[in-house]
């Protein structure tokens, strides 16, 4: 059985019972699957501040999943906004980033991808990630939505049509050959747009899941996790909070 | 129920009765897999000469296994030979490939790693494959055996010495934080190796076919898969057949 | 007296009178040039499949050259299909690829160069040799003709017109400063659409055959030719062949 | 006049009074510097979890500095921590890091520089870091003293033996021909290590001061200071603070 | 005080006053700036040719000014022709170029910054010495304005309505967060511009000099300048002069 | 007939009538080859400031040669000085470098290459020039004879026996499957040292020589050479000389 926790990391419980329906439809038999969302915290992370202020508190839901034995946890925005903090601070679960999952898959699937963000200012820290992944190679272009996170739902219909724009300029002008979506409040698009695109269409939400029953699975049964070795070392005080 | 294909690339079934026993103790509950080899071939790939000979018979392969709907296939070398052919000539079947997959989730598991080959004569053939997937900036070594393939299990406790005096190397001299374990032939190893060296050892076998059960899992219910469009598009003439 | 092989790698002698015809035209003096086709294989090689089904019969025809005392064989494809592996099995022989002799030279001619293809399928092989062989930097675009490689000389006004769009495109849209003629089959232009455009544009066969005289006379009087050490170490079994 | 502050990001007032003496000793006559530590908080930073934690208080630093008018702040520590976030929360206040301000000065004194940092567990945040400013091709090696911050000074001239040695070897061995001391409590020793190595060694603590002088200045006379466009948007909510 | 000599590198003195005045009007209070141009030479160095002839009476000045005890010069033209030489003979005096200088500031302030050049000539030099400085992955663009270095002062306001629509193609379209004037004859428009585009322009001549006074302190105080080990080891024979 | 030009950018004609005499031993036929040095200057350039006092001379007779209607030239060091000052200056004959043309060889030849140099001072200058060929990514290691271009000849058998350390430590100890000889004055050694190597040994002399034969031959037949858009663009007033 694996245990795995996706953390919905802003301070409204909004998405939960949507995420963990979707969840149940497409996890593997064996897997349980828990959503959190924070008790603190704005309603989206699109700007730096934000990530600052409701790190603590991920950090502090991770280190009781470790204990409780969870086998991986998602953070689940595609900022990977404490990626490695986390990584330092579990002993024993497994971390997934959603930009790191999907654009691992991504480089697997074809020449280019492109991704979707919901505004300009999500590119510099997306690029920065995937420059730190190594994709910078494999990326045909970002593309802006130009639609806030919490606008996203506000108009499925016109939040589709103008992804589907973006989707299509992406494939046709920028030579991508698959399609990422770049926030995980884009998620109930991807189906669509594949089919009309004609291109995969890599879900943040879903993709980041189901590679945490991976990493769930590996951790299980070969131990296989991040390393504690010096770049995730853990801390000596991990009961040290700021008050 | 996922069905997964592990190929393995030689002309030999020396390997596949074991390799097979070893996917049903890891495998999930709703995996069938399937191990074949090659009518024809050499014992071990270590030269690109041999690729060329025996990836005809692959791609013959891979298309029948994705007429007969298998969700996954994995090529079983650590060069990742026919990796883009074989995706190119599936219309539906999810391609993995053991340096793709252990390389991939190395780099998420440690800020560098090291790859331990059987001979020096591996490494520009695997660096240029790691250069392609955007991970030389973690590599922080490879380490030679200087043990050919089919000699990798001549004495194993001779490979083992030489293995675990690799990993030390690759971990205090080098830097290296994981250990992928650059050889299928290498198996048997990385359990012990993980545990006296103290980071964790990729074994070449098991990472790419649990990677192999999630790609047929994301393939299966999300139709996730290498994109058709440029890169892998299909070849007119798939029943072309050189006399 | 340099011996020099051009290997037509399809399955038709259509394009060896020509090739010959033209090479004797522009070759030194003291060179001798043969042109050979397959026996077997496509009429070209869009796709991955092809270069995979033709590559064994290529090899057999490199090694039988190079117990012949060919001073260098070029393989006349801009996939560049085979370099590494006939370096391999060549002993004495130097090998000679469309892609890498272009590449390098329009790199010592001007700042940025653009490279026109036959259709955008072939990109991502040739990015992905261009990134290889270091010149990503020197790469202003890829300009697609969308006239598969049969089709080329169908209407040889209609070719060039196309051509020359590219070649604009590529010089004021892009900043070439050289244009590289990214397939073997597109000779015939190259002259007159430099004289058109005003930038040096490199034809496809005659590049790499000037560049093989010269590999073929430094082989001869110096013997610098590609090292048999661990890159291209021979194999141990030159003989074996796949029934 | 410019006003300069410096943030010790640690919840220890230990350094303060000495920093602040120092600065006094090599500012400009026309700059007025302060010094702030945190009220809470760990006496170092080596741990990522303990960066997550002070950085809410760095920030609410940085917007209050920001509002009084301060030109320039720099946060003390060479893991560069809160850069981009107090770039987004400060209007009109640049942001200077050590790293950043050391290794930019670094790259403009020779081909190639060694960091010293105190323990191994600090490479890989500063080598990400690096890899973000383009300053790799600069560097000639990361040198780990083996000393927690917290034991840098116990006993002054086993550091500097340690330190003369790690600069030695980085010399002769790496190719180094500048040194950067890679933490801001490595302050006291950089004028005895000049000397006896024979390069220039550039302090953690000064240089990051005197370039925060050179951006309070373009800040104050041109406005010379990080856009608001995009990536240093401001967030809409300042005053957001998470309980 | 600090010393500081801008050395305007060509064979006119007709910009040596109002520099001295500009720099008259930003300098520290503590600083003395002296303005030379040279002897013989062209009126602007937009030929490589050009640069070569005027480098050895460059060096002359960088030498004597050397001797003389000024703390920092500047090798006035974003070319940044002569830096590394001029380092090389310079054994106590700081050198400074404007494009190294101004675009190690752009990039500190934003994602991306665009390089505003006179004619398209500029370019592949200017983009030599910012992949050598390691900030190409900082760049937006570079934008012609297609006006020759002679002509930047015939009619000002011609001038700033091609700047202003080269800067507004940079921020709309290339994503720019920041412009940089990429030659100092591109002088007294940044202030005009930075208004009306919103984002920080930086000029050629203020930021290099702002920088040469940051480096002629340091240099005074600490004694931080180019490394005189191996890549800047002085010539043995500064006195040599070809007749 | 092709005409080539070699200039020995030093003022001394010691090396004129032995590379002469070289040249007419290893040229085609139809090649006229003539040699010049200097009237001024010093008899190496192992420093950056020789370079410059030089360059204008050199142009100078690149210039000539050009009118004259030489097909090539090779300018004689291997630092590449002037190579792209040249091709600005040429309008039709074809520039040759050593470090650019024996690195290009070199990269075909195997995976990686080491050069051989006289001191350590050469490499930051040499390194510069090979990230901007593109092939950092194929170099071993630069291994340093440590002695000077004027003593490399003093005594014939400890400059070999030092050239065989450095380079039995290259293929060894660094993976070196190539040695480049990294100064035109290292001429006379290479035979000797790759039979006792074992590996390809890259003369700096005769492979920029016998590539401009084919520099000159597509020059000549085809005008293929460097472009004269943009960054080659020809100087307006060619006649400028500094007095």
């Amino acid at each position: 059985m694996l245990k795995i926790l996706w953390i919905n990391p802003v301070g409204t419980d909004h998405y939960d019972a949507p995420f963990l329906e979707g969840f149940n439809q497409i996890k593997r038999e064996d897997t349980t699957v828990d959503v959190v969302s924070l008790k603190n915290g704005p309603t989206h992370l699109e700007f730096m501040y934000y990530e600052t202020m409701v790190l603590p508190e991920i950090l502090s839901i991770v280190m009781k999943a470790d204990r409780e034995g969870y086998d991986a946890a998602v953070i689940g925005c595609f900022y990977d906004l404490g990626l490695h903090e986390a990584r330092e601070v579990s002993e024993k679960m497994a971390i997934v980033a959603p930009e790191e999952a999907c654009t691992a898959l991504a480089a697997t699937m074809g020449h280019r991808f492109s991704i979707i963000v919901t505004r300009d200012k999500c590119v510099p820290q997306m690029a920065k990630n995937l420059a730190e992944y190594g994709l910078n190679h494999k990326l045909a272009s970002f593309k802006s939505l130009a639609i806030g996170v919490d606008d996203l739902h506000q108009d499925d219909e016109t939040t589709y049509r103008r992804m589907l724009q973006c989707a299509k300029e992406a494939v046709v002008q920028d030579g991508a050959e698959v399609i990422v979506l770049g926030c995980t409040i884009q998620f109930g698009f991807y189906q669509r747009l594949q089919e009309e695109v004609g291109v995969p269409v890599i879900d943040a939400v879903a993709a980041p899941f189901k590679y945490a029953e991976y990493a769930a699975d590996i951790n299980r049964q070969f131990e296989w996790r991040h390393s504690k070795k010096c770049y995730y070392e853990s801390p000596t005080d991990l009961a040290m909070q700021i008050k």
